[in-house]
């Protein structure tokens, strides 16, 4: 037909010439809201690809962001692969560590910081092999040891506001996620022109995200993680209103938000999401704009869904997806035979990870490697093959293990039902091998914690000598100040209806904290170690 | 990222997959409706794979169909395509020499077709230098001069049920379409898996068509015109229903559909929603199920778009395209700035053929090459690249003139407005050029088509001594018995208002029939010879 490359400046070109009055909003660290239109983003967006050059960068080489979601970020995820470059979205909450080791391993040239995390790469600043400059993303450049230092206003206002970006081949590297390992350094995952356009793409069907120019989008995940789940590159690409909940957001900051700018999609953290809750259940938030909430990171407990639809008529949504894939694999959908299904019917439907988005590939397979029959019961691998599905890490010896055949092994164990929704059971390395079946720990702390008593709940395998493996359930109670009893009693009344006998946890135990890490995961590893440490005998 | 290529068989095998009963409809010769499911379709598409196969077939080869929009012409879209030959859709409607010469052009080795056009092929088969077979869409093969020749459904009942589809290059030619040409004989577009892949994605857009699971649509274009303006394809991607209006279908047998089956979305010519709208007036069908009809083909006049809105609720949209475009380059779209609108400010809106699709770049230039200020006054053509654009006609030296430094140059003349939606004006060759200054003959037929005497009207250009061009209205009345006497003074009045003096058409002719073309469209260059033969005096 022609050789015409999918390329991102297609979209930011478009929504600039089109649609050049709708606004892009930013919090800023005082609180007060940035407000410009597309026309300006466009300009700036231009203007950096102009101080680029100013700082040497060629095609191909890597920049890293070390930001929360805020305008100036947002111009970094176009200006940079537009220009060519490759922009890598340091994850802020790594440990200095892996910080280090992204960036020396991307081999990335300058560092763009927000200031108040000037102190975090300070810190790591000595190790860094191959930056040759620091950006802050500010006005003015705060007293530091990182050298040489620019002020990204500074740069820009200096910079010729026109750049006519060329035509890529729409293979070109265009960004770099690093993710977290279960053993060992983080990850990287080369995106490119091609994957984040079709990605894009696919979110704005009506079926999966429906992604649209009338939107009012507030992307709560982070700009660091897998791109925002890809969502700024859907909005601009439609032109819709973005919203930027900017530096360390809590949970009121983004009701302010969603009520004042009459958000109407929103994706984040399932914890931000209960947090949220929290704070509805005192004070008054209108949050009725949202068509959807997209809740991830884990799976979203049914009974926040349900008091999210009853108390306050807003759906939650949740798919499934990895650094690896984009990430959305998997969406929810509610097909055309449940259109007339009650709310209660459809949440369930909700609870789930849905449907494998048009243009992609899955399977979930046994141990043997044969696909699970779709009754919802067998637990199966999911893997996965597509347009804007990775297949290798970046420089790394582990691909050999995650990729084969050009499938994508995602290590994540799921059911799916007659009509083909999915649901992770859990991890492939969390999942109870218990007497040659298979527990999920996943269910089970949905169950727990969906008990009103229970705040999180985390059920982690310790070593048993008949079976192999058995659950332990380690719960942290809403209210420490009630005690502990008679709650063990209860949380074995309470899940002894819902699953089999030999599911049930062997013993429960109630602590202050569980570990997370630092994508709020919880940190199942550890939590293993100081399960493991504090029983001295086998349950019987 | 990976090497994955956009094949057509990723639609239909998802869609297979995961809505196996999702419907498929297709109306038969004698009225009656034939049903199946996606699942069913799917393994008859597997089984045309291997009647392939066993005809010879080989990839790349091209094979013709010659049929109305049924359930056997569905299963030819994605059975030749994905086997990794070329489904050329043969216009029907074309005369015999143009038919015979698109067959021969485009080499093709087997003809796929409708019972009841038989002898129309047998006409012309003698002229056929490449067939070496012909497939009777039916059950059975009716007494003909076609040799060899094979009824389909004999064939796919011997053949193995299974067949694996191949990863083919994107790039592959997946099917051709002809377009007639001004002058000359019709010329060859040739759509990739890549453009067809990423054509239909874009129509399943929120902000585009929105093309859903939920949606019922029958397609009313044919699906020899531009493969259905691209819809079947995008329809098939997300599990639709699909009605397929079959054989000859008329305004009531459509109408008749809508009702029944509950349409959302169709998609047909102007001519066509005119004649829905008519019977309407006298009987009593159920439209009300239609989110959105389509009319194309030419503009669409806002009294038509006005009707169906007040008196059945149903929004008319339109779009800009072409043989050439796969179709949609354009689509209607309300703005988020536009959604307090009235009703009939929103259908001054969907009168229009709307804003440029994500994924494209357009440009409308005038006679030097400069884009025009979106004022929708300044009228230029319209130029437009992107990955569902053609670069070339197949095997045509006619290419060079439309297809320039990667542009495609429609020969439509269009003005943009603030918002940046268009409106096609005219032709290049039909725009009339008087005294340096450009007259719009689809603006003066628009306004003289909402006359409420006036049933079609067709301005022309004859040439004038002093202005070079100056336009002839050529009407058809709706109640011819009424006779001509002061209806041309009461047009002249009808326009004056609505356009700048020297606008006003010289001359009116009351005419029985306005000559018509394959498509359905205006043949005016038939008719500028008809008026310029019967004026014998320049107007003065």
């Amino acid at each position: 037909m022609n050789s015409f490359q999918l390329n991102l400046k297609t979209f930011i070109e478009r929504s600039a010439r089109y649609f050049p009055e709708n606004e892009i909003i930013s919090r800023e660290p005082d609180d007060s809201l940035f407000r410009y239109n597309y026309a300006q983003y466009y300009e700036r967006v231009q203007k950096l690809a102009n101080v680029l050059k100013f700082l040497g960068i060629k095609k191909g080489d890597k920049i890293a962001s070390f930001a929360w979601n805020n305008h100036r970020h947002l111009e970094l995820y176009f200006g940079i692969p537009c220009y060519g470059a490759i922009l890598h979205t340091v994850n802020i909450r790594y440990g200095e560590k892996e910080i280090a080791y992204a960036i020396n391993h991307a081999e990335d040239e300058v560092v763009f910081l927000d200031k108040d995390l000037v102190p975090k790469m300070e810190a790591i600043a000595h190790k860094l092999l191959k930056v040759k400059a620091y950006v802050i993303l500010d006005n003015t450049i705060p007293e530091t040891s990182l050298s040489p230092v620019f002020s990204y206003e500074s740069l820009l206002s200096s910079a010729d506001h026109t750049y006519s970006f060329e035509e890529l081949d729409e293979n070109s590297p265009a960004s770099i996620c690093y993710t977290s390992a279960t053993t060992g350094l983080p990850k990287g995952i080369v995106y490119s022109h091609r994957s984040i356009y079709l990605h894009a793409s696919a979110l704005c069907f009506t079926d999966v995200m429906g992604i649209s120019e009338h939107d009012h989008i507030l992307p709560i995940v982070p700009m660091f993680h897998v791109c925002a789940w890809g969502i700024p590159y859907a909005a601009i690409a439609t032109g819709a209103k973005l919203i930027l909940p900017g530096t360390r957001p809590k949970a009121e900051d983004l009701l302010r938000l969603i009520e004042s700018e009459k958000v109407t999609f929103s994706a984040g953290a399932v914890t931000l999401g209960i947090d949220m809750l929290t704070i509805l259940e005192e004070k008054k938030y209108n949050i009725s704009s949202l068509r959807q909430l997209m809740l991830g990171g884990q799976a979203v407990p049914k009974a926040l869904i349900d008091k999210y639809s009853q108390k306050h008529g807003v759906p939650i949504v949740q798919g499934f997806g990895a650094t690896e894939t984009s990430p959305i694999v998997t969406f929810f959908h509610i097909r055309r035979d449940q259109e007339r299904l009650s709310d209660d019917q459809k949440n369930e439907i909700r609870s789930r990870q849905g449907m494998l988005l048009p243009g992609l590939e899955m399977k979930i397979i046994d141990e043997l490697g044969k696909e699970v029959p779709w009754d919802d019961e067998h637990m199966g691998e999911i893997l996965v093959r597509g347009p804007w599905i990775a297949s290798e890490y970046f420089k790394d010896k582990r691909s050999s293990t995650s990729f084969i055949d050009g499938w994508w092994k995602s290590g994540d164990i799921a059911t799916i039902n007659e009509q083909g929704s999915i649901r992770i059971v859990d991890r492939d390395k969390d999942v109870i091998k218990s007497g040659g079946e298979w527990i999920s720990s996943v269910q089970l702390e949905n169950e727990l914690m969906a008990h009103p008593d229970v705040l999180e709940a985390c059920v982690v395998a310790v070593s048993h000598e008949k079976w192999l493996e058995r659950p332990i359930a380690c719960i942290l109670l809403k209210n420490k100040e009630k005690g502990t009893t008679n709650v063990e009693e209860a949380l074995v009344e309470w899940l002894t209806p819902k699953f089999p006998k030999w599911w049930l946890p062997d013993q429960f135990m109630f602590i202050e904290e569980i570990p997370k890490n630092a994508n709020g995961k919880y940190n199942k590893n550890l939590l293993r170690e100081i399960v493991s440490q504090s029983i001295l005998s086998s349950p019987s």
